[in-house]
């Protein structure tokens, strides 16, 4: 963090961001590295958001930048079962992105630190022609082995996602078409604006599915077809998607008409941030318990197949094309 | 890393930069997060390099932009004595930046990785409107005791330089202005652009300073007045420098003379990551042979004292003024 007019900013924004030593964490922000001490394993991920590729500073709020900075990152560390632990944020800084921006940006990554159990244990700030923040994030296990990663399905295993599909591609249509929307509920309609801002990572329901037996695990930031894609490749398997038994987020099937699309397009869209998941069909009941203890739903769609590929099936015989919209631009 | 077109270039990516499991890295690139088993401590940092501000695409190779991009992490890790462990890249890709020059990068990367020991052991590739590489780095040690951090330094102790200083500004000037440095020698001339372009971190040295007793450690990235004010601030001592001891890069004090400035604004200009330490005086001995051991040198410049605050002393009873200009913009 650089010289010293930007003094005060950088003591403003540890006030917001640090955390004292405790814990694993042994120094925190303010030497050239932070230093802990892990015991275990690691999983460890980076990630970045940047201005009109995953959000719009016109339409975002600053606090939701910082949510979804951290929230891209720990997503990563959900998808590994990982107990969450230290995040390290850099932030490039636009000419015209002022202190309190800043701030705010830092009072995001902070509450949604403080939400997921995570401590900013380091950071740097640059100037950058365009706003833009990466964090690299850090989680825990007792071992190696407890992580869950992307092989290990096997043909026969029930694919499972927690939560519900869709919400943050029907946000992104709120956000770009200010038109759209107008028959739905105010409510609901924020609702999915939040999801495509600032989205939550699963974190617990990662760590139940872990616990759980789950066999292959990712997160779905790249769309429901291309993270099955990767699931499928790394466990050498294919998979079958019935897209009527995916769960979508309230609104998005009113939305979808509204603006005359399949409303399952919409779950295959990307950046839901939701879990997606090979149980054995042995551990199924055990793992749904787990995640629904932890706060969650897990619901099964589809199924791990001999055949390679991914097939995303509607009714009637058709399927959907596998590569979802994740982003603004590519 | 996303959708499908991309996969054929994310297999190239990996092809450069992947390393096999072994060591403490037990899953690598190509997982939600890479997985380790550290033992001991690590030291984590998070550092960014972005075009127009830490380096211009028109003056810097590809290959140097993936090594400065990994040495500014690095250099922050060397600050701190660690052991270098494993990297995280995510490299922000403009629509025209083409494929050639994102594996050029990689193959900087990589070379920079392998001089330092270093596994690549995860990244992310997304759209971005300018080129930008952001590098989290974990480096590790037996116990968190064994890292030296910013503050330790006490009044008395001997303030030291690794290497030489104002080759990173001598460089920005010649690339900033290709009519100067026609009375030096080319190859000094080129020396000087490669420590701007493609610095070197100094992690033999800092883990020689570590072992050797030094007290306080940082690493020069925003110049020597900058840096030591961090260090002084943080050890709640006072910085005194003799800048007629610091060494000069080689060409460094002909440019100056060429250029009309004293050679010594180049020696506080910043980017030239060498390690800035407090020995106790009792260590000084042991931690220069320790340095030079390493294939270093360590040059004594100046010393810790009560008053706060931080000297720049030239001759005569003149001092520079402490803030460097260390980037092509702030």
């Amino acid at each position: 963090m650089r010289s010293s007019p930007e003094f005060e900013l950088i003591a403003a924004i540890r006030d917001r961001l640090g955390s004292p030593a405790g814990g694993r964490l042994r120094v925190g922000i303010g030497d050239d590295a932070a230093v802990t001490v892990p015991g275990g394993a690691t999983a460890t991920t980076i990630d970045a958001v940047v201005d009109g590729v995953h959000f719009r500073r016109r339409d975002a709020p600053p606090e939701a930048i910082g949510r979804k900075a951290l929230a891209a990152a720990l997503s990563d560390l959900a998808a590994m079962g990982a107990e969450p632990g230290e995040a390290y944020v850099w932030l490039g800084r636009p000419e015209d992105l002022g202190r309190d921006e800043i701030l705010a940006i830092c009072d995001g990554l902070a509450a949604a630190a403080r939400e997921a159990g995570v401590v900013v244990a380091g950071g740097d700030l640059t100037g950058s022609p365009v706003l833009a923040l990466t964090v690299a994030a850090v989680g825990h296990a007792d071992a190696p082995g407890s992580f869950v990663g992307r092989a290990g399905a096997q043909a026969g295993d029930a694919v499972c996602v927690t939560g519900a599909l869709g919400g943050a591609a029907a946000g992104l249509m709120l956000l770009e078409n200010p038109r759209l929307g107008e028959g739905l509920d105010p409510g609901l309609a924020d609702g999915l604006r939040r999801r495509q801002l600032a989205p939550s990572p699963r974190l617990a329901a990662g760590r139940a599915l872990a616990a759980g037996g789950a066999s292959a695990m990712i997160d779905l930031s790249d769309g429901l077809g291309a993270d099955c894609e990767h699931l499928a490749a790394a466990s050498r398997v294919g998979v079958e998607i019935e897209m009527e038994r995916v769960p979508l987020s309230p609104g998005v099937a009113e939305l979808a008409a509204e603006a005359g699309r399949d409303r399952f397009e919409l779950a295959v869209g990307g950046e839901d941030y939701e879990l997606l998941c090979a149980v054995p069909r042995s551990r199924l009941a055990a793992a749904t318990g787990g995640v629904e203890a932890a706060g969650g739903t897990l619901t099964e769609i589809g199924v791990a197949v001999d055949v390679p590929g991914v097939r995303l099936r509607l009714r009637g015989g058709r399927s959907l094309p596998v590569d979802g919209h994740d982003h603004l631009r590519r």
